[in-house]
């Protein structure tokens, strides 16, 4: 294993250290927590917005954290859930009185935790709602998960009740707008190698000389099928296919699109891969509204990319659309 | 070789397809060239910015196209240097009449080659000014240079030079500040794996199973030596000792420091090395204004990272600053 760190044990507590002294300017970490939030919080008037879960996805989701998405990110160890009392910190330090939305991605540690922070919460009368995303259409169940698991399409979630958050609706409102995402947006993924846990020390599976997996989890969970390696048009085919047979898009409709890198995969595939995608859009008459390309939500150094596809209406486009910053993402 | 792609001979074009699909708003590229230019150039009224260099960079040189950088870019096959003829392409596209400012990393192939293309646009009375990034500290003449090699700190060139000119600056003025950056900035890099060019369809040079390379070049050229790996904490002290050897700041110095992932190095590592990079620049009392921490010049899917740092004044200090909007670099 070879990795630009010093102690294995030690790798999310000096990224969070890395991370505050770039920017300083944007952020504070909560003392004696994995607590990154916003300079700023609680911001008066505004519903605060929490999210994490395991580190090794960044920038997921420290790195949404800014003005119009994030008001904290709370991260665990290395593909492991925050406990509950680090997310209770979180929602203690961006709450200013309208109550906080907690933004789950669909694990079952994750969900337990953040359940139970959001009781603690409750029980000291701060409001708060909770919303899971399970974008990822490659398996119903899977390893650490029951029903469908969260991935890449979570930070539309981020990004859309960010921007309606910010203009002041209330937590009912941005907890809708949140379920509106999560019903509309759809991904997929495939990888071509695997990546390494630095507590572990080896890789979580093994993929063969020429062999691709496709519907992986962001940890490395088991997809649909492991298969030789395929040309990039084929492999969109197999990915958007599946997401278009699931999002049941319409003649005209809008969508935004995100090829998200998961690590090891240069900026030249996913426009490669981009190609074939918006070819079989156009094809659809499917209109893309925006293209996010890069790397979204990764899995440490994993060769491979998911693909998102959210379907719009008018009320999602100008919340996409709005401003926002934060430390990686910028409109 | 696994890689994201149809035809190893066809990935700048179909890069590029993918490219224009995904950001049509902002880019268009020349017909018939492998040039990416602002979708409104010439911009009447300013200089021209135009770049560029072989491909598996990205996301330069493109993906600093667009209001506050490049006007535009000229995307070699990977690895190599773009014809003149391209270059000339973008050289008359960005014209507006108030000339054009080349951006040339130092490589003896990029030289030459923008050097005959700005003959060709000066026999056609369009006013041509030069400028070499050679930011790269670690060996003197290398494979493919005579003298220090261009890297990642050629996007702070870009960055501010393209400030000037989006402010009606002259030709001579942009050319100037360009030239300041230059003169301010220094790099130096590492690399943990090598990277495939596709049409190689093997590594280029070989690093063992706990081997890395200090003061590699972007193109895998040898650096100063190879070494066991080490804690990020040494890497650190290795790259920006001969950094800091040779840019001489001074108590009180202000700089901008750009951590650059090469191509498969996760965020999570390259905020490890910021940890000790902010230390040891805190120590030594020199004020950090802002840190860029991401991929920024990469080269293709090859492991490691390259610290810049820029000594900055009153006058970069702004221009850094000013507002950009490019498909990657937004302020």
């Amino acid at each position: 294993m070879k990795k630009l760190m010093n102690d294995p044990n030690q790798v999310v507590k000096d990224m969070l250290a890395g991370m505050v002294a770039a920017h300083f300017n944007q952020i504070k970490r909560l003392p004696d927590t994995t607590v990154i939030v916003r300079k700023d919080a609680p911001i008066q008037g505004k519903v605060g917005l929490v999210s994490g879960g395991g580190s090794g996805h960044e920038p997921a989701h420290a790195g949404y954290v800014g003005k119009g998405m994030l008001d904290g990110a709370v991260c665990g160890e290395v593909f492991t859930s925050p406990t509950p009392d680090q997310i209770f910190e979180a929602i203690k330090a961006v709450d200013s009185g309208k109550g906080v939305l907690l933004i789950i991605k669909n694990y079952t540690g994750d969900i337990m935790n953040f359940e139970m922070a959001a009781e603690m919460a409750e029980a000291e009368g701060i409001k708060v709602a909770k919303v899971v995303v399970n974008d990822d259409v490659a398996v119903e169940d899977s390893t650490y998960t029951t029903g469908r698991r969260g991935i890449a399409g979570t930070v539309f979630v981020h990004k859309i009740a960010g921007a309606l958050a910010e203009q002041g609706a209330t937590l009912e409102e941005v907890e809708a707008v949140a379920n509106k995402v999560v019903k509309n947006v759809r991904s997929m993924g495939m990888a071509l190698t695997p990546c390494i846990v630095p507590a572990a020390g080896k890789p979580g599976f093994e993929l063969g000389e020429n062999e691709i997996e496709i519907g992986i989890g962001i940890h490395g969970e088991p997809g649909i099928e492991k298969t030789q390696i395929q040309p990039a048009d084929e492999i969109v085919q197999i990915l958007l296919g599946k997401i278009l047979d699931d999002l049941k898009l319409e003649n005209n409709d809008k969508v935004a699109v995100m090829i998200n890198g998961l690590g090891a995969t240069p900026l030249m595939e996913l426009y490669i891969m981009n190609k074939k995608i918006s070819e079989i859009l156009k094809e659809k008459n499917i209109h893309v509204h925006e293209t996010f390309v890069g790397e979204f939500m990764t899995s440490l150094e994993m060769a491979g990319c998911s693909i998102s596809l959210l379907k719009l209406d008018d009320q999602l486009i100008e919340l996409l659309d709005a401003q926002a910053d934060t430390i990686v993402f910028k409109k």
